[in-house]
């Protein structure tokens, strides 16, 4: 969808306002909706530490929590076909070390994963974006490849429909 | 509450079959009502690992995550009144460590504590019960002085309506 400049703009500005009580379509139509003010409060999936040594270290070192929104929580459990409208995120924070404890620390970036197998054809039915310190304001994917790098890395979950995480018991 | 042996045999009978699906009083009116089947589709309140070199390792090592119920996720997230029903979870499991990763082993046990001054006067307002596992039929919990002893431990944040987790944001 594109939308004269002047709109476009209004609309950012809207969504900016508003985002805190409803999840507003971006004005980059390419870019995942911001759902920073309410994935707090979606069903937590599982969570990991990643910590030095790890080949993952560089990109997501810390502690993670992956979350799923309503639409999507059921399909997840039940490991059934993940419906439309389906958001994952990828929650990253510093892990604290300290007296023999690791405790949650700044948020690194917040992911999401959309599930629209029509708007998202070129990147396996999954829209992509992530906020640095979880700031809406602060996208980390500026591209169509940054997005296709999300896509290609998750294809080798491809047969669980691109999500790694699997709902912890 | 005191009932006869077989009415009290017969609830717990019922409370086995039915705790898939409802929340129920355990025969035990001393107890906390067991939250196994609902817990996991709470909210996330925030997420630790204890790990060796911690004073409470042994009863608490491994990663744990609190979680609360709806009734009382508003009033913790606004650090207001928390009202009777409601329930914190307290979610431990084995930390396993490999390749430089922490992730999430077997559950060694789940632990509530609920919200309610007038039947848990003695406890500072509070229940509570802990299951092996996460298994209903392995309360940790046996006598009143086990339950105190939680309490006096949460004194600490009696400031804090005994809780000693905040809502991360």
């Amino acid at each position: 969808m594109k939308m004269p400049r002047v709109i476009a703009i209004a609309t950012l500005s809207i969504a900016s306002i508003v985002a805190t009580a409803l999840p507003v379509r971006a004005a980059d139509d390419a870019l995942p909706v911001p759902y920073q003010s309410s994935f707090r409060r979606w069903k937590h999936v599982k969570s990991m530490v990643i910590q030095k040594g790890h080949s993952l270290f560089e990109a997501f070192g810390g502690i993670h929590h992956v979350y799923v929104n309503d639409i999507g929580a059921k399909a997840l459990r039940a490991k059934e076909e993940l419906p439309t409208g389906t958001v994952l995120a990828f929650d990253l924070l510093e892990a604290n070390a300290s007296g023999g404890a690791l405790t949650e620390g700044k948020r690194k970036f917040v992911a999401f994963m959309i599930r629209d197998p029509e708007k998202y054809a070129d990147t396996e039915g999954w829209g992509w974006q992530a906020y640095k310190g979880g700031n809406p304001k602060k996208p980390v994917l500026k591209t169509a490849a940054d997005q296709k790098a999300c896509a290609t890395c998750h294809k080798e979950v491809g047969a669980k429909q691109f999500v790694f995480s699997e709902w912890r018991r």
